[in-house]
């Protein structure tokens, strides 16, 4: 518990970082929500279509710019790509921020001085969040991608969702499934990061469930159950 | 192994939740019976189809008196809905109930003073059973709002529950699946529930498996087996 | 690893048990081979049939007389039936019998006093053998019951094996599921008992990749590598 | 940390091993190349069909050299092809060599000097890299015996490898799956290797998901928050 920094990320790098963290993730809900409008509003829905471009493209520039000052802060210079591989893999595509949303829930935390919750429920909630974002991120894509394509059986909204809700949790029915090569693409990519946090979602549901009985026994209040229980 | 009572939950909460634990589990298994009575009942079966109305009109409000009463005893007021949020969820869909289960069985157990089994046999159990109602439920839920949709794939009760199987074992055919908006939707909240407690009932079983091979280890009777394999 | 024999199942049940695990097992092989044959063989094939249906028909007493027997040693009477439950299963479905393998598969060790491998490997070597025994005979029942179906899509023993992969594996393609209400039932089951099983094989499979990773850490061979990574 | 050589293994196989690990790796790369053009390229484009058969047949020899070689420094004889069941296994099958990619990366690691990673990420590594390597060898192979298939659905490259990802990540969706015997053969072991490597990457991420989450507690900065959190 003392106060001694961290040695690897620079001081300037952490501070920078919890600062940056809750308006990047504004930013990137921004993207989001932009993205979303251009997709789904119709085309005759010229304003929103218009604004929806500008927020996509005037959101990108400021994770770019984040980007930049980290790998400065950092003083890795090239090395900071391969070293922090997530962090570039999300500057390129940024529907996959959701990832990141590990920090941003334990800045959250951080600012209002909740109390820690149990290490399994915050494995749980933090997977849940990510799944949950990139699943939708997900839906939006292929919806983008395979609406008009011909033969395709993901023809609205809701069929993205729940086709993504299908292959999140690998249940597949296989009623609704994209047929492009882009729409398989992006789907390839949700199985690959989607079964990952599912199956932390999964594991850590297990160990706080088994968790939960073990604590049970040790506080089992004493009455007539207990006695005759005492008699075997 | 102390008497002293846990400090959060109040004493007078924790004995009212004890007490009203079986009858509770009582009315909502009137509840459940209810519902599948309406919704498997031939429509012409008039008597029948009251009754189950009235039960099932007439088990909320005791969930309701139970849920102001605990509020109450616990003293958190308000807090109340965000501390036991399953609870809050619970009371407006008593479908879910199920997930409850887990205190009804040690209230069991508790009142026939049986011997305590197995940390993971408890946990198996336990989500065995939760997952089970829980697919009946969905399974009763789904066949109610799919059974008269065009173009839909569950037509028969029996459908209904193999779709339910399916998709908690997350094999996911699709000769069965819905089409509806609130069918997809129940289907989704059931795929997120299945698949952390079936998660939960391998993991045990998987740790259950372990221990039980271990322990064989260990109480290995001595013989001709056992001394040549010494000899290795 | 003191030669007191464990307190609970009497020494002559024990024995008993040891002594009647290869004969019962090769008896119950017989009655698989006797259902295999049965079903699969043409109609017109006889002789065979005959043969078939009288070894189905004359291994059950030599199971019901084994369970006589362990009632009889156990000195349990009535309660025999809830402890040993699984027991009671296997003897009414004898098709569930490759879930008692586990014995069958430590007496063979034990005779031929092969020395034990280690735990995951042999968790995984019992769950593997129990699915896959389980697998061939849900196959063979649900090619029994299906194949002349109407509108069923499991026409071929090829087809019921294909089947039972993708269900044991929970992947579920879809293209082979049981349409009657006793083929799906037996898919219920053997989605219940092999994910299970499946679940034990994948989490000892990585728990036991987890151990030989960790342990090639400790024997790393000194050398040039060694040296260089002293460095960072 | 003695520099005692492990005593099974005899020294000079293990330093053969390290030799060779890397050149045969090569091999197989060559293997899966050759393999690959002689499936995808068109049946005209005769030069290239011809030096890939070459590649082939020329990289298996390589392969039983260094299988006999190893036998022989081994000094277990005929025992040899019990002990090394997989590497046995691997020969016959040369397009199961992925799953022998975790000697590759240690010896690649080795050879560079690369500080180890964390346990749970190699682990993750490791086993992500063998399904990979595993899928696109089963989809090279199911599109070689699928394509000219009566009835297939999976008519191009691009199916088998959208089938392998869903074979792999257990979604199976269904619209692609194979018809064939020996299709459906080569897609039951890709679930089989598939399912317990994708297990170990899904059971390591969530140990090491849990593992980050416990070492943040440990490392969170003294401040506003810690301080307002220390008053719950």
């Amino acid at each position: 518990m003392s106060v001694r920094p961290a040695p690897e990320p620079p001081v300037r790098l952490t501070r920078w970082e919890q600062r940056t963290e809750l308006p990047l993730f504004a930013v990137s809900l921004l993207f989001l929500t932009g993205y979303a409008v251009r997709v789904l509003a119709p085309h005759s829905a010229q304003p929103w279509h218009d604004i929806a471009l500008l927020l996509v493209w005037s959101s990108w520039p400021v994770f770019l710019a984040d980007y930049a000052v980290r790998v400065r802060l950092s003083g890795l210079g090239a090395r900071f790509v391969h070293v922090h591989w997530l962090d570039t893999l999300v500057l390129l595509l940024p529907l996959l921020r959701p990832l990141r949303v590990v920090k941003v829930y334990s800045a959250v935390q951080q600012r209002y001085g909740r109390p820690r919750r149990d290490l399994y429920a915050r494995v749980m909630t933090y997977a849940g969040l990510a799944a949950g974002l990139l699943g939708f991120s997900a839906a939006l894509a292929v919806y983008h991608l395979e609406h008009t394509a011909p033969g395709a059986s993901i023809r609205t909204f809701g069929d993205a969702v729940w086709w993504a809700c299908a292959t999140l949790t690998t249940v597949g029915y296989g009623d609704a499934a994209p047929v492009t090569f882009w729409g398989r693409t992006v789907a390839a990519g949700l199985m690959a990061c989607g079964l990952a946090l599912l199956g932390a979602v999964t594991g850590s549901f297990s160990s706080w469930l088994i968790q939960v009985f073990a604590r049970e026994d040790e506080k089992r209040p004493p009455g007539r159950g207990q006695h005759r229980g005492g008699r075997f």
